[in-house]
C-alpha cells in the first residue's frame, strides 16, 4: 500500500523553488515598481480589477478544478495548478515588463499586468493539461517557465514583426498552449502506460469537482477575452463580452447534441460538457476582434463546440494509439483545434471585409504567417522541453505510480490532521 | 446494472436542439445587432458587468449545485441547468427584444439584455426543480421554452395593462416559475414513484455540493434583486443590496431556529439550511422596490425563513400525499410562499403610505390583480406545459430510472476517460 | 448507530437566537438607516460592491468550506460558519455604527457599513477555527457575539486613545481573533479527546473541498485587504491589491517548498498548502498601510509561509501536549504567527523612514502598545468566554460526539429528502 519507492520530492523540489524565488525577488527588486500614482489617477487601473479577478478565479479555480477529474489524482490538480500559477506569474511579470513596458529601466506594475501575467499563467497551464498525471512537480515547474518565455517571445515577434495587435496576439495562448503540451507529451510518451493506465478514469465525486471548475471557465469567459480591452474601446469590450457569452451557449447545446449522437447508445458523457463546453469561449476568444455581429459569434461557438466534441470522440483514441501522443485533458480539443477555428473564423470575417483579392491574397499570406509561426515556435519548444524533462535526472514517476497523488502527497488512506 | 432499457437520448435530443439552434442563429442574424457604440459610451453598459457576473455564478453554480443533492443524480442536476440556461438564455434575449425594445426592425443587446436574460432563464430553473429527476431533458427543453414564453408574456400584460414597473414584474419570476412547475408536477404525477423512490436521498457528498451551491445563491442574492436598478437610481441600487443581504442573514437564523424547534430529537435538517436560508432573498427581491428600511427587510426575511422551513417540514410531505403533487426540490417553500410573502409585505407597505381608506382600496384590487393574473397565467400553462410533455412520444424515464443518472450518462461505475 | 444521547439543541438554540433576532431587530428599527441619498450620489457608495462581493465569498465559501476538513464535520463547518457569520454581521453593523458613525442618534449604513461588518464577522469565524468540532452552536454563537464586542472595543481604543489609522486597526482581527481563539481553546481543554480524537482526520473527499475553500480566500485576499481603501486613494488601493496578489504567491511556494522539506519521505501536506499558502495575505494585511514596494510584499509573504507551515509541522502538535491547547484549524500558523510577523515588517519598514534614533525609539514603544493592548484584550476575553462557555448549562457535546455531524444534523446515513 505504502508507495515507499514513489522517488522523494525532497532532492528536486525544494532547491528550485528556493533558486527560482531568490533570484524572482532580487528582479523585483531591482526593477520592478508599482505603477504611478499620476498615471493611476489618470487611468484609474483598478477599473479592470474585477475582471482581473475573474480571471484569476477561471486559473485557479477553473483550471485547477477541471484538473480534479482523475480519480486518485486531484490533489495534484488542484495543487499543482496553483503551484505552477504562482511561478509562472511572477515570471509572466517580470518578462512582460521587459518585452513590453520596460522604461528607464523600470517595470511599473498596475491590474494591467497581473491581468497579463495570469492570462500568460493560463497558456502554461493549458500545456500541463496534455502532461497532467505523467509528470512531477518539478517538470511542471520547469515547464511552465519555458513555456511561458516562448509564448512571450511568440507574442512579442508577432507583436514587432508581423504587427499583430497585441489582444490578436496574446488569445493565441489557446494555440501556443495546446501544440506546446501536445509536443512535449508526444516527446515523452511512454509505452508503459498503454493500452490505458487503471487510475486514468474518474467517478461520480471527481466528475462533479470537475463540472464545478468547468463551470468556473463557463461563467468568467467572457471577462478572459475582454479583460485586456480597455475602458476607451467600450464597445470592442461589450462586444467581447456578449459574443464569448452567446458562443458559450451555443457550444454547450453543440457539446449535448454531438455526445449524444456518437453515442452507442444514445447518452452524454461528462467529460464533452465539461471540455466542449468551454471551445467556443476559445474560438471566439481567439476572433474576438473581427467578431462583431452576434450570430455570427454564435456560428463560430456552435462550430467550435461540435469539433471539440468530435475531436474527444474520435481524435483522442486515435492520437494515441496512432501518433503515441498521450494527452491526458485533451488540449487538442479544447484548446488546440478550437483555437484554429478561431483563426480560421477571424481569417474569413477579415477576409470578407477586404476590397479585392490582391488584399485579400496578401492578407491570406499575413495571416497565415501569424499561425505558422505561432505553431513552429510552440511545437519547436515543446519538443525541446520535453527532451529536457525527459532527463532521468528530474526522476519522473515511475508508470505504476501515474495518476496518483500518492507518489506526492502525504496520503494515508484517512489521513489524520496535524 | 446496466441500464439497457433507458431510453435513448438519440432519437429527440440531437434533433430538438439542432432545430432550435438553427431557428435561435437565424433570428439573431435577421434581428440582433449589439447596441449602439454612441449608446455604450453615453451610459457604459459594462458597468454592470461585475453584477451580471454575480446572476450568471447564480444560475450556473447556485442553482445547478443546488440541484446537485441528490445521491445519483448529480450529473444531470449540473448538466441539465447548464442545457436549460443555454437554450433559455438565448430565447429570451429574443422574446425580450421583441416584447420590450424592438426598434426600427432590430434589436440591440448590452449587458442588461444578458442579465434580463439570465433572470428568465432562472425562472425556467425555478420550475425545473419541481419536476427535477421525474423528466428527462428534451422534456426539460420543452418546459423551459414555454416557461420563459409565458413569463414573457406576464412580463408584458403586466407592464402594458396593469402599468406595473418593469422591475416589479420581472420580479414576480419567483411565483409565476415555483406555481408553473407545482402545476405541471401535478399533472405529470406518477404514483410508481410512491411511498418513496428508494434514489430521492441526499447524502453527505452530495450535500456539500448542494450546500456550495446554496452558499453562490446566498451570496450573489443582492445582485439578482439589483442587477436591473440603473446607475442613475444608485440610492434605490443601494437600499436592495443592503435589504437582501440583512434579510439573507435573518432568514438563515430563522432556518436554523425553526429546523431545530420541529426537529422530535431537536436537530438540523441541512435541506432546510440550503432551501431556507435564502427564503429571505425571494421574499425581499418580491418587494424590493417598496423596502427603504432595514428592520423591515430583517422581518420579511425573518418571516420568510420560519415560512419556509415550516413548509419543508410539514408541506412538502402533505402536498405528496394529499394533493398528489410531488415537488422535488421544495419549490413551493423556497420560491412560491416566500414570493407571495413579499407580495403581501409590498401590499403593506405601500398600502401604509397611502393618504385614505379609498386609496387602499384601489390599490388591494390593483395589487391582487397582478397576482391573480400571474398565478393564473403560471398555473395555465403549467398545466399545458404539464398535458404536452406527458405525451409518450417524448420518452419518459422508467419509474425506477427516475432520479438516476445512469440513463442520461454514459457511466460505468467508474468511467474511463476518453 | 444513533446518536440518542447527544444533546438536543432544542432547548439552548431555538430561544437564543429568536432573542437575540428580537434585540437586533429592535435596535435596527430604533437606530439604523440606510445611507442618505444625497451622500450615496456624492461618493457612489456602490463602488465598492464588487469588492464587498470578494469579501462575501470568502467569509462564506472561504472560511466556510476552509471549516469542512474533517471527515465527519463537514456539515457543520460550512454550516455553523453561515449560522455564525449571520449573527455576527448584524451585531457588528450596530456595534460598528454605535461606537464609529452614531450621528444625530441614527446610524447610516451602507456598503462600507455591510464591508466593515464582514471583516468583523471574520476575526470571530478565526476564532472559530480554534474550537471548531469541540463545542456546539449556542457555544459559537456566545463566542461569536463576545469576540466582536471584544474586538470592536480594540478597534475604538486602538483608534481613539493610540490614534492607529482606521484600515491599521482594523488589521489586527488576525491577531485579535487568532489569540481570542487559542486562550479560548485552552480553557476548553479536554482530556478526553487525547492522544488523538479518532474522528480528527481529512480524506480526499473533504480534502478537496477544503482546498476550494483555501482557493476562494487565496483569489479574493486583495480585496479583503483593500476593500476599505477608499477611491480616493486610488495609488494605496492599488499597491494593497498588487502587494497581497505577489504575497500569496511567493507563501505558497514557501509552503510546498517547507513542506516538502520537512516531511521525512519528501511529500506534501496538503494541510499545509490550504492554510499556509494564506498565510501572505495575513501577514501583508498586517502591514498594508507600509509595504509600498513589490519585493518587499514577495519577502514577507515568503517568511510567512515558511514561518507558517513550520508551526503547523512541529509548533501543533507542541502546543496540543505542552500547553494543553488544541486548536483544530491551526490558526496560530495562520494567523497568529503570519499576523505578527506582518506587524514586524510594518515596524521595520516604518522605523527604517524615520529620521533619527529618538524617533525610532517613540515608535518602538507606541508601536508595542498596538500589538500588547491587542494581544492582552484578545487573551483575557479568550479566557473569560472560555469560562462562560465551560458551564455546563450550554450542553457541550460528549467527548465522543466531537468532530462529528451527527450529534446535530438529521442524519441517517443515507437521509432521505423531504
Amino acid at each position: 500500500m505504502a508507495p515507499k519507492y514513489a522517488p522523494s520530492l525532497r532532492g528536486r523540489l525544494p532547491p528550485m523553488t528556493l533558486l527560482l524565488e531568490t533570484i524572482f525577488i532580487s528582479m523585483f527588486a531591482f526593477f520592478v515598481e508599482y505603477e504611478d500614482p499620476a498615471v493611476i489617477r489618470k487611468i484609474p487601473l483598478t477599473d479592470i480589477y474585477a475582471e482581473f479577478q475573474d480571471v484569476n478565479a477561471m486559473v485557479l479555480l477553473g483550471f485547477g478544478f477541471l484538473a480534479t477529474f482523475l480519480v486518485r489524482y486531484s490533489f495534484s490538480g488542484a495543487g499543482f495548478t496553483l503551484l505552477v500559477t504562482s511561478l509562472a506569474v511572477q515570471w509572466a511579470i517580470l518578462l512582460d515588463g521587459f518585452l513590453f513596458t520596460f522604461h528607464r529601466g523600470k517595470i511599473r506594475i498596475g491590474m494591467n499586468s497581473l491581468a497579463t501575467a495570469n492570462l500568460c499563467a493560463a497558456s502554461a497551464l493549458i500545456s500541463m493539461g496534455a502532461v497532467l498525471g505523467k509528470t512531477n512537480p518539478a517538470h511542471l515547474i520547469i515547464m511552465a517557465l519555458l513555456e511561458v518565455t516562448g509564448f512571450m517571445a511568440n507574442r512579442w515577434i508577432l507583436q514587432t514583426f508581423l504587427k499583430v495587435q497585441p489582444i490578436d496576439a496574446i488569445m493565441m495562448l489557446h494555440v501556443f498552449g495546446a501544440y506546446f503540451g501536445l509536443m512535449m507529451s508526444w516527446v515523452l510518451y511512454r509505452s508503459g502506460l498503454e493500452p490505458r493506465h487503471e487510475k486514468e478514469a474518474t467517478d461520480r465525486r471527481t466528475g462533479l469537482f470537475a463540472t464545478m471548475g468547468a463551470l468556473f471557465l463557463w461563467m468568467f469567459w467572457p471577462s478572459f477575452n475582454s479583460v485586456l480591452i480597455g475602458q476607451t474601446h467600450l464597445e470592442r469590450k461589450l462586444q467581447a463580452i456578449s459574443s464569448t457569452y452567446l458562443s458559450l451557449a451555443t457550444s454547450t447545446v453543440a457539446a449535448f447534441f454531438v455526445s449524444v449522437v456518437t453515442s452507442p447508445r444514445g447518452k452524454i458523457n461528462m467529460i464533452h460538457i465539461q471540455n466542449a463546453s468551454l471551445a467556443g469561449g476559445v474560438a471566439v476568444g481567439v476572433a474576438v476582434s473581427a467578431v462583431d455581429v452576434p450570430w455570427v459569434a454564435m456560428v463560430i461557438g456552435l462550430s467550435a463546440g461540435v469539433v471539440s466534441t468530435l475531436g474527444f470522440r474520435y481524435l483522442k483514441p486515435h492520437l494515441r494509439v496512432v501518433f503515441k501522443c498521450h494527452d491526458t485533458c485533451g488540449v487538442l480539443s479544447v484548446h488546440g483545434m478550437p483555437g484554429i477555428l478561431g483563426w480560421a473564423a477571424y481569417f474569413l470575417i477579415q477576409a470578407s471585409r477586404l476590397p479585392d483579392i490582391t488584399a485579400v491574397l496578401g492578407f491570406t499570406i499575413y495571416h497565415l504567417c501569424t499561425l505558422l509561426l505561432t505553431l513552429g515556435l510552440s511545437l519547436g519548444l515543446g519538443a525541446l522541453t520535453g527532451i529536457l524533462i525527459k532527463w532521468n535526472i528530474w526522476r519522473p514517476p515511475q508508470d505504476r505510480m501515474c495518476f496518483d497523488d500518492q507518489a506526492y502527497w502525504e496520503f494515508p488512506h484517512l489521513a489524520v490532521h496535524k
